[in-house]
This record gives structure tokens, sequence and C-alpha cells, in this order.
């Protein structure tokens, strides 16, 4: 990441944002999945640290700011068509404000396929 | 998946559509992101290969339909937030049209980190 001006025009959606792929860079384990605007991708890329913009608070924020758990980014990826981004990271704790590492930890039937990496009550207020 | 009719209800978004990850279930990489309506969800469950809704075409396609480039679909799951599907996918040949395994064979700055998996010459005309 040289700068915060890619040199790859991003497609943004109709709301000015972009989905983005969480993925753990040590394990390729997926994550999870939000949202970015151009701030947070600028934020993101300047930090180092994973920044996205909440679409229920229409409002920047940075992964594990207020649990801790956040996410170091090691490489930014872009796909095909320049309108869905990967973020490589070093995921601090667990991704998932349930006390899961991943959000993705249920099938589509409802099973819980993945063990609990934290309590979320001790780490949220 | 027992039928076609999950018990998570899943929040597809304005466009009646949910954004799927695709990611190889042996190797982990993430393939692609696309999206997906309750008519392809229903025919991935009911066919095991992964199905989705083109954007742009507004029409449901079969992944791998034109190229035989199938996704064979070992598992799903959904994120903590039911907005997110994650497919794991025995992907055959490459995911991305361009030739590559992974649509995400791209840095942010432009750098190619891929090897082309197949020449897509021989394989879309």
């Amino acid at each position: 990441m040289q700068d915060d001006q890619p040199t790859i025009e991003l497609e943004f959606g109709d709301n000015g944002l972009i989905p983005a792929i969480a993925q753990d860079a040590e394990t390729d384990e997926i994550l999870m999945l939000a949202y970015v605007s151009p701030e947070a991708l600028a934020k993101s890329q300047n930090t180092g640290t994973a920044h996205y913009h909440s679409r229920s608070r229409d409002e920047l924020w940075q992964k594990g700011g207020s649990s801790g758990h956040i996410q170091r980014i090691r490489e930014i990826r872009v796909d095909c068509d320049s309108d869905t981004l990967l973020y490589r990271v070093e995921q601090e704790g667990g991704a998932c404000h349930t006390g899961y590492r991943s959000c993705f930890y249920r099938t589509i039937d409802g099973e819980v396929v993945e063990e609990k990496a934290f309590d979320p009550s001790e780490v949220y207020e």
C-alpha cells in the first residue's frame, strides 16, 4: 500500500459503498463481510487497520474500536470487475460480536459449526 | 442441505439479492463474490451447484453454465446478521472469466499476484 489513491478505479455502488471481505491472512478463514466508503478505505490504508462504513449507523467505524479486536491489514485485493475488496488481515481476538472468530459460524440450516473464541460480555459493555 | 426452505430468515437487500462469497472448500481460497436471489439460492440447494443472479442482466445464472467451470456446493453458511452467504465449493477449472482461479488476482495497487489457471479464449466463445 503506497498511498491512498488506488491505481484501479473502484466501482462503488449506488449507496457509495463497496463490499469488503475480511480474510485471516494466516489461516485463510473468512472472518466477515462489511462495507467500505472511499473514506473508510483511505483510513484503512493510512492506518494499516481495517475501517468500514456502517450502513445502519451511516458512519465510519474502525473494526475493534470498542472491543480491541482490530484487524491489521496485510494486503488489500480487488476483484476482476473492481466492485468487491478483499482485506487480508491479522485478526486480534475474534471478528464476530457474538464471540465467534468468524461471523460465518452457522450453516444455512442454523447449525453452529464453530467454537466460541471469546466471551462477548467481557469484551463489549 | 435438507430442503430449499432455510430455517434462518435471510435478509435480502433492497434489490432482492444477498451477496454470496464463494470459497474453495479444499484450499480456503476466496474465489469470487456474486449475488443471490431466493430463486438462485433454491436452485443452488436443489441442484448442488452454485447459481447466482446477475445484476447487469437481471437473470438467474449457473456458474460454469457456459464455461463448464461449475462450483459443486459442499456447504452453505450464513453470517451473524443473516445478510451474507458463504458458499463452500469445489471449483472446476477457474472461477474468473479472465482465466485466473480467483477473481481476486490483483492487489488494490494493480499488481497481479496470481498465476493464470486457464486460457479464457479456449473456454468462452
